[in-house]
């Protein structure tokens, strides 16, 4: 059994150490390998383009949370997404904080800054606020529980259905009811080919006048004319996007300069190194003793 | 009995329906006393500049959250300021958010948005993060819950020094201590004779490097300059202020220009009408029933 590492330089270094004190064999990059069917499993972003060459490969584990840049895997090969607390912890805190930005105007507050201008403005009470979560898995459940333990009125939308303690999830039909009641939206879903697209004109127009948006699933959910276009008409008044279509976000792009909109860099979560090799090894062991992988990632559903 | 109502004439339509439906009697404005004998209580923001004119006055109720524009009162006159759960719930969401803002860098994603930069930086995680409270009442102890919650080591200061549960809490004596160990300080004291000024160029110098301050309490607890000082030479990182010195801020103030602090035009909490007024008739039912009225404060602590 040896791992094959497909990643950075900087992260093989840390991995290296922790795979060493393991006593687990690694190989860094497709060039070093001597013997393919040596080859049982492999952390990667991106695969090898020819997975083939690798005849007793059994996992492939993606060294972040998203999988959806892996293409459909030989049958037999499993798939893992590296998860942590850690990472749900960084995603939730940063939901929770773009969440109340939001609730407390904080687009029109930095861009009063800019004019030096100090202004108060009403705004809504937590329970007049009601919160429509998109995912309700291993984020969308702690932050729910922050923003109700906060006062806000929230519900989830997942594609079961099913209800959890505390909050009222809608099913997959019941999409639009669910958009009708959410003031402020809050999309966590992975990208799959359902929700690839997903937010969009017609999407949109399904929200209450002046809705706001908390995006921190993936860019290729958003089609950011038809948020640019709700901005403009009102529906929406103001969204924070950790993610983009496309990302980065290039430079002249309307999202960079409209004051309704901020953005942030891809930094819901980072995925630090040592955790990153923990969790393989993890998938390893689990492997060898013949139990369910941490992690497992089902390609039909894309979660 | 009768109410005096010293404030805006907007927030006095709203009194004037919920006193008349309670069956309560409210005199709006100096000029419209026509006993001043039959005044009992009186609620305002600044009291008026010759007291002694009600001999009959049994409390003065401060219709904000604050107590410190009132002078101290004739012996015997009671003092109360307006308390809500809606007004502790909105301060300690604007604490949530500002305290994850300067966690998640967000200073330097809004500066780099001005010019176009989509670039991430590493942070800390939470566990690393030690945050410091100072003042552990209606607010500060809420907001410790959900910071605690969310991953955060987190102390106390508080004039008791009595430690609650999940929670260290330093003493007054042990504020260098207490300082020493906050990355990132929240200040939600009252202004009293011993907060006026606290935080100046001395206090600062006893934070650890690069330490982050979250200020809800009052502007004049704060020296602007020492601030500057202290971000000059790198000892704070970056500030989130809704309280400033003076207050409203004014053009040309160099906080804000400077990227490293955010600043929101003291919008933590907004009494509104209604909540006001059901204080107000709470405390005058307490008070002709001889019970401890709500909001009571002591004048020789300031809270």
């Amino acid at each position: 059994m040896a791992l094959l590492y497909l990643s950075t330089p900087e992260r093989a270094v840390a991995w290296q150490k922790i795979f060493a004190d393991a006593g687990e064999e690694m190989v860094i990059g497709e060039e070093a390998v001597t013997d393919p069917a040596a080859i049982t499993h492999i952390a990667c972003w991106y695969p090898p383009a020819d997975i083939a060459r690798y005849p007793n490969v059994r996992v492939v584990i993606s060294i972040g949370a998203g999988v959806d840049q892996i293409p459909a895997l030989p049958g037999g090969v499993q798939l893992s997404r590296t998860v942590s607390s850690q990472i749900d912890g960084m995603v939730r805190e940063w939901v929770v904080m773009a969440t109340l930005m939001l609730h407390r105007g904080m687009p029109t507050y930095i861009e009063q800054s800019t004019r030096e201008i100090w202004q108060a403005h009403a705004g809504l009470a937590t329970r007049q606020t009601s919160i429509g979560i998109m995912g309700t898995g291993r984020v969308g459940l702690p932050v729910a529980r922050t923003l109700i333990d906060l006062g806000f009125d929230v519900c989830g939308w997942s594609r079961s259905g099913r209800s959890v303690a505390g909050m009222p999830v809608y099913g997959e039909r019941d999409l639009d009811r669910f958009l009708g009641q959410s003031n402020l939206l809050i999309c966590l879903l992975p990208l799959t080919d359902q929700t690839r697209g997903l937010m969009s004109g017609a999407f949109f127009e399904k929200l209450p006048m002046g809705s706001r948006l908390v995006h921190a699933g993936r860019g290729a959910e958003l089609d950011m004319d038809a948020l640019h276009t709700a901005l403009q008409n009102g529906r929406i008044e103001s969204a924070m996007l950790d993610v983009t279509n496309p990302e980065p976000l290039p430079k002249g792009h309307w999202a960079w300069s409209d004051p309704r909109v901020i953005i942030t860099p891809h930094i819901g979560s980072v995925t630090d190194y040592e955790q990153g090799a923990r969790h393989v090894l993890a998938v390893i062991r689990a492997d060898r003793g013949g139990e369910e992988i941490p992690g497992r990632v089902d390609q039909n559903l894309g979660y």
